[in-house]
C-alpha cells in the first residue's frame, strides 16, 4: 500500500464508500508494509540521531563520490567519509567541494560548535589514527573534544597530570591496544560515562585488538562500555547518544 | 591545585594567613598519596558515583554479611550484594536488617527515587536473571527503569509494539542472549543510548554469551555499546554514570 | 495509537471532521507504532508457519505448565515443550492432559500425518537424543520420517545399504558429533536438500560440537545448511519451512 | 571389474558356463568396486542435480579454462567458473566462448528461467560481492532472484519497506555480515526456507565473518540454516536443491 | 535389490528370459545398493583388523551389557567396553562373564599374546589413566606394551635414563598433558613411529588439553603424528594398524 | 650400562684387560644411557634448587600421604602438598606430622627464613586463594613475603598508597584476574622483576582466566613476565629461581 | 670434559694413576657433559633414520644453497630442500647440481627404490601441492607412493573406484582441506595405517586449516592419526618412520 | 610521606624553620600531582631503571628520527629503536649519528659493559631475528648475553652438549616457535630464572606464536615466565629487571 492508495483508502471512508471499519481492517495490515516515504533518510536521521557516514574500504572512488553527493542532496546535516585511501578522497572532494579531511576522515557540512566537554584519551601513538576518527566524527557534529595523548598505564604519572581532563566532564573515550589497561584506570578515576575503543595495536599477542576487546568488557571498573576494535566511529556516535539526550534535558 | 596555587598556600601558612591544619586539609586531598585517610571509601564514592557491590560468588556467608556491614557502617550511599545464594542472603540479612532482594541481589539503603526514564529490554524468558540484576541495580540508585520482556527479534511486532518505550527515553539497556540481534534492531530504532548486555543463553552454538558479545561489538547500528557478558550489574552502572552526568546539567 | 484511536480517527474522515491529508499525516507514523492487537500470537503463526514451542531449560515445572496452558487455549495447532527434565514434563502433562512424550519433547495436539519423505540419518547412538527432538518436532506437525541410524563414515558400507532413504525424498536431516563428516558424504549422495545437525557428542577434540559445526559449514558437498548445536528442533523447521511451501505448489 | 568383465560374467552365466551361485558371489563383492564407468559426472550430475563448478582460486588461467573445456564437452547443464581474477576469465572466455560473466563468476550455457520466487537480501554494499555470486549461481541454472538490497537492520523500515519479497517466496537467501542480525529479523518475518551467508564484511570485531557465523547458527529464529563464510555459490545450491524437489512434487 | 532380487536376476540371464545387456544396465546402478549382507560386522572387521569397542559414556548400564552380548556373539576377536563407571561395569560383567577390567576398561576375549616392542611412555601421574586405556586396549589384542611413567621434560634425565626403551622398538605411543613437550623430546631421540596423545591434564592455560594438542601437531620433531585429546584407545588402534602390516610383511 | 659395568669396564682398563680406545669407543655411547644413580631426585634438587611438589587434584588421599612420605625420606628440603582438598590433608598430615596448612597447601620441614624482600599484590578477594598458594610457596622456603591486597586498579588510590611496598622490592608477584590491568600499572610503577599471575576470577568475558593471561603476555608495561592461569605455585618458583641467584651473587 | 680429557683419563686408569673409583666419580658426572662428538650429525641421523631437511621460508637463496652444500658434503643420504621460492632453487642448484625439483621441494642423492605401497590420497586439486611435498619426500627415501587424486567426499563413487589402492598397502597419507572428512572415509575403508594432513584449502570457515585439523583428531574412525596443517613433509616423516621398522622385521 | 611528616613539615614552614620554596621542592615529590614537572622522563627512568624505546612499526622515518633526537636531548642512557625498516634506520641514524643497528634494532648511547651472565637460547634459524632483537637490547644496557643456536629439542643431544652456558648463569631466555618445548627442556635442566619468548615461527598449527606461547605459559617446569610473542625486547628488559636488582645487592 502506498501513500496513493491510502489517500484513496480515506477519501473513500470521507465520501462514505468504505466503512471505517473495512478501512480499519486494511489498516491492521500495515505495521509492517511500504508506505511510499520519499524522505527515508530524514525519517532515519530524526529517529537515530546521526546521518550515515560512507565507510570507505571496498568502495571505488566513483562509488564514495557518488553516495556523498547524494547524502549531501538529501540532508542539511553533516556528512562523513571514514576509512579512505587518498584516490577516494580525492574523488570525493573533486567531486564534493568542501571537505575537510582529519586522518583519514572527511567530513562536509560540519555543524556549528555546541557546548560538551569530552576528552578523548589515547594510550600510544600507534592508537593515533582511532582517535583521530573518533576526533574528526565528534568535531563533524560540533563537540570539539581534548585530547590527552600519550597515557599508557606503564606511565601512569602522566594520566594522573592530566587528571582534570577525565573527571569533569561529560564523557570520556578510552583508545588503548595490546592489553587495553587504560579503560580501566581511567574508569575507576572517573564518575563520567567511558567509552572504550580496543585497537589493533599491539605485539603478537594483542591479537589484532581481541586481547584489548576482551580485557575492557571485563573491565574491573563498573560502568565501563566498549565499542568494536578500531571502532573510532562509533565511539562518537555512543557520545552523541549520550550528548543528544543531555541536550534535551539540560 | 597548581603549583601557584601550592606556592601561595605555603606563603600564607609561612605568614601566619593559614594554619597548618588547614593547610594539612587542604593537601590531603592530593589526590594519591597516601595522607593516612580513613575515609578512603568516601573518596572514592565521590569519584565514581557508586559504592561499591559486594560480588558474592566465592565469598562465605559470614563474609558477605560482614561486608556488607562494614559498608553501612562507613556511608550513607545504597549498598548491594550481587549474585548471592539462599545462603548468603539469609546471613547478610539477619545481620544486617533492611536488605531487600530482587531476583539474586539484596539492596539495603535504596536512594530515593529520582526522574530518569530507563527501558530495560530483554530477548526471552532466559535473560531475566541478568534483566533482574540490572533493574535492582538501577532501583538501588533510585531509578525506576521501564521492563520490556520477550521482545526477541524473532517476533520483531512485539518490539515495534513497544517502540516508544525504547525511543523517548534517556537510555534502553538490552539484554539479550543466542545471537544478540536485539541490540542491533534496538539501536537503529531510537536515538538514546544503548548498553548491550550479552547473556550467557541459548543452545551450543552461543558458546556461554560469547556469541552475542561478538555480534553486540559488531553491531552495524553505530554507537551502541556493549558490557561483559551476564554483567547486568555493570550495564546499570553504565547508566547511572551518564544520569549523573546529566543530573549536573540538568 | 491503539485500535479506538485509530476507529475513532476514521470516524473522524467520515464525519467530515478530519481531513483525508490530515488523517494521512497521522498515519504515516504509523509503521512502527502499536496498534493493539489482541491476537498478536496468532499473526505470528500465519507468518512463520509454526507455532512457538517452550525450551525447558531454567524454567520451573509451573512455568512449563503454565506457558503451554497458554498456547494451547489460543490456537490450534501443535504445541511442544523441548529439552525437559521429568519434573517439566509431571507438571506439564498433569495440567495439560494429551501430551505424548518422545525423548525429552513433549507434544500437543499434534497435526495429522502429511505426506512428506524425510530422512533423518544419525551418525551414532550418542547423537540419537538429538534426532529424537527433530523426529518429535517432525511428527507434531503431521510429519513422519525415515530414521537411518547408526551409519558413521567409519562405516561406510552401513550408509550404502540405505541409499534410498536419503536419495529419494523431499529432505534428509543429517545429525552427526564427532567430525561431522556423515553431513558430507551425504551430501554428496542425494539432491535433496540436506540440513546437518552438530551434535555435541565425541571426544575432548571434538570441542562439544564445535568441531562438527566448523566441518559442516566448510562442507566440500555443495548446498549443504547447517543449523546450531545439539539444535533438532530447528533442523526439523528449517525442514518444515521447506515443506510448506513445497504444499503451497503442490 | 570392468564392464567388460562384466559383461563377460553374465554372458557366461547366460551359456552356462558359471552358475547364478557363482555369479553371486562373485557380484557380492562388488559394492565398492570399479564398473569402469566412463560416464562418472554424468551419473553425478543426475545424483546431486547440480553440476561441478570450478572454483578459481588457486589455479593458472590455464588450468581454469582446460577444466571449463572438459566440463563443457562432457555435460550439457550449466558450467560455472567462481571467484575469478581477470587473468582467469580472460583465459577461460578465449577458448569456451559464450561464457557470461557477472561479478567474479562466469557462466557458459546456463538453463532457460524456470518459475521460482527467490529473494536474495543483503545488508550492505560491502556484501554484494558474495550477493552476486549466489544470484550469478542461480541465474545460471534458469532461477532469477529478486535483490533486495542495503536493508541493514540498522535501519528496519528499509527492510519492512520490501516486506513481501521476502514473505510470498520459495526461499530467501540471507547475506550479511559484522554481526549477522538481518538473517534472524528476516526469519522471524517469514515462512519461507531462508538460507544465511555471513560475509567477512566488517570491523575487526567481525573477526572475518566469524561473527555472522555464530550469530546466525544461533538465531533466535527458528529453521534458519546456515551455509559458510562467503559461500554464495552454496547458498544458491542449497535453493537449488529444494526447488528441484518442488518441481518434482509441482 | 536384495540378495533374493540378484539371484532371480541372474537365474533370468541363465534361463534367457533376460539378456545379459538388460542386466548389465540393472547391475550398473549396483555400486551403492544394499546386496543384504547378513555379516556385515564380519566383513568391517576384515577391513579394519579391530572390532568395534563400546564406548561407555552416556549409555545404560543395560545398554552396555546388551551390545557386548551382542558382539560377543557375532564374532571371536576381542571385544572392549571404554570409559566406564562401576555400574556399567557390574551389568557388562554380570551378563558376560570373563570380562577383565584395567583401569575404567573391560576386555572380553583378549588375543593371544604376540610379538610386539611397543612403549607407552606417559609424563605424570595425572596422564596414567589415558595410558591405561591405551594399554587395555593394546593387551586386548595381544600387545603387552612397555610402560615408561613419569618422565616429564622437567626431569630430562629420567627419560634419558630410559632410552632403550624408546629406541629399539615398532611404536612409541607419547601420552602427555599440559605443554606435551614430552612428544618432540622423544620423536627426536627415536627412529620408531611415535603416536602422541595429548591428554587434559593441566593447570588452567592446559585448556583442557588444547595446548598439548596444538604443541604436538605443531612439533619441531619430524613424523610425529597425533591422535584426539585422551584418546588413548586411537592410538592403540594406531599402533595395531602398523603392527598388522608389520605382521603381513614379517 | 649401570654403574657395575662402568665399574667393570674401568677394572678391565686398569688391568690391561680392554685398551683406552676400546672403553672411549663405548664410554661414547653413554651421553644418553642410565649410569644407574640411586639418587637422582638429589641430583635434581640442586639442579634446579626446588624440591618436586606434590599437586593434589586426581590423587587419592593414600597417595598424596605416601608421596609425601617419601619425599620427606630422600631429601632435607621443604616438602609442599598443593591445591588440596580436606580428605587429602587429613590423610598427609596423619602419615607425615609436622605439615603446616596455609590455603590449600600443606608444607613440611620449612626452610628458616632467608632475607628477601618480596610483595604479593592481588587484585580482589577473589584472588586471594591463588595468592595464598604462592604465599605458602614462598614461606616454605624461608621467604615471607608482604601481601598487598584488594588493590584493583578500580581503586587506583589504594595501591598507590601502598607503593613503597612494590618499589624498593627484590620482585613483586601481581596476582589478578578479570582484566589483569593490575600487572601493567604494577610494572609501570617498580623496577623490580615483576611475575604477573593470571587467575580464573570474573564474569563470563573473562573467559575463566584467558582475558587476564592475553592482557599480562600483552601488557605495555616492558620487562613483565608471566606464568599459567591460577599458577601461584610457579610464581613463587619464579621468584625462588632469581633469589637463589641473588644469594650466589650477594 | 672433551674426548681428548676422556682418553687421558682411561689413560690414566690403565696406568695405575687413578684408581677406577676416582674415576667412577668423574664419570658419573658425564650424562649431560659435551663429549666433544665430531659426528654429530652422523649420530642423529642414525638415531632418526631421516636426514635434516632445510626448510626454505625465512632464509635468504645463500643461506639455502650453503645450508644444502653442507649436508651434501658430511652424509650420504638424501637432502632435502622444502618450500622454496624460485630463487632459492637457482641459488641452491647452481651451487649443488644434481638436485631434482618436484613442485615447491628439490631433492639431492634421492635413495635407490624400495619395496613399499604407499598411498597418498587427495580431496581436490588445491590440496596437490601438499601432496606434492609428501610425494617427493617419500621418493627421495625411496618410496615411490601411488597417486590417487580429486577424491573428495562429495563424490565418493571416485574413491570407491580406487578402493585396492588404499585397502592393500603399507600405509596411506590423506591430503585433505576444508573438512576434512576423507580421513575419516579413508579411515573406515583400510585396516592399513592411515596418516591424515589438513591443509589450509577452503572458504572462508575453513579457518586455514583449522577446521580439517580439528575434524581430523575427532575423527570417527579409529587409528588415524594427525599431522600438522599443510605438513606433506612430516607426513612422509611418519611413512617412513614406520617402513623403517617394518624393514627391520621383514 | 606521611601525615605527621607532613604536618611538621608545615609547622616548620609557619615557624620560619624552612622556606616555603624549600617546602614546595620537598612537596614536588608528591608522587602524583601535578606540579609542572620538566623532567617527567628522567622520573621514569629512575622507577623503571628502563629508557623508553622507539617501537618502529607505523611510525614515518621522520617520526623516528625526531623521538629518538627529543629522548637523545633529554637522558643519558641506552636509546633503542626497534623493529625498523630501512627507510626507518636511515632517516634516524643521518639525523642522530653514532647509531649501531644489530639486526632490526638500533642502538644509541650504549652503556658499558657489566659483569653478567645471561644465555639467549634459540631453537631454530628462525627464531633469530626475536633473539637479535633480545641480545640487542641487552648489549644496549651492557650486558654481553652468550648465544647457543639451533638446539631445538628434536635435536637433544645438542642441547645437552651445551648445559654449562645454561646451568651457570645469572638468567636465560629461551626463544623457541613450533610447539616451543625447548623452555620446558631448558626450565628443567637450569635452576637459574627463565624467559621464554614464543615466537610465530612454524607450520600452519603453530598459528602465529600461540601454540607456543600456550605451549610456555602451561610447562610443566616449574618457575618459568614467559613474555609477549615475539617480544625479545621485553625479555631482555625482564632480564634487566632482575640484573638491577642483583646489582643493588652485589
Amino acid at each position: 500500500m502506498d501513500e496513493a492508495a491510502l489517500r484513496e483508502l480515506l477519501a473513500a471512508v470521507r465520501d462514505g464508500r468504505t466503512s471505517p471499519d473495512a478501512a480499519l481492517t486494511r489498516l491492521a495490515r500495515l505495521p509492517f508494509a511500504d508506505l511510499g516515504h520519499t524522505k527515508v533518510d530524514h525519517h532515519r536521521t530524526l529517529r537515530q540521531g546521526l546521518p550515515e557516514a560512507v565507510y570507505g574500504p571496498g568502495k571505488t572512488p566513483d562509488q564514495c563520490a557518488a553516495i556523498v553527493a547524494e547524502l549531501l542532496a538529501h540532508g542539511t546535516g553533516p556528512v562523513l567519509l571514514t576509512r579512505t585511501d587518498d584516490a577516494q578522497v580525492l574523488a570525493a572532494v573533486e567531486r564534493n567541494p568542501g571537505g575537510a579531511q582529519t586522518g583519514r576522515t572527511v567530513v562536509w557540512r560540519s555543524a556549528p560548535s555546541r557546548p560538551a566537554a569530552v576528552a578523548v584519551v589515547s594510550a600510544g601513538t600507534a592508537d593515533e589514527a582511532v582517535a583521530d576518527e573518533c576526533d574528526a566524527t565528534l568535531v563533524a557534529h560540533g563537540v570539539h573534544p581534548t585530547r590527552v595523548r600519550d597515557v599508557g598505564v606503564a606511565g601512569l604519572h602522566r594520566l594522573l597530570a592530566s587528571l582534570d581532563d577525565v573527571t569533569d566532564v561529560d564523557a570520556v573515550v578510552v583508545v588503548a591496544g595490546m592489553e587495553g589497561a587504560l579503560a580501566s584506570v581511567v574508569g575507576g578515576l572517573t564518575a563520567a560515562p567511558v567509552v572504550a575503543v580496543p585497537t589493533s595495536t599491539g605485539y603478537g599477542s594483542a591479537f589484532e585488538g581481541v586481547t584489548a576487546l576482551l580485557s575492557m568488557v571485563s573491565s574491573c571498573a563498573s560502568g565501563i562500555t566498549v565499542v568494536g576494535i578500531d571502532n573510532g566511529f562509533g565511539a562518537a556516535c555512543a557520545v552523541l547518544r549520550l550528548l543528544n539526550g543531555r541536550s534535551r534535558h539540560g
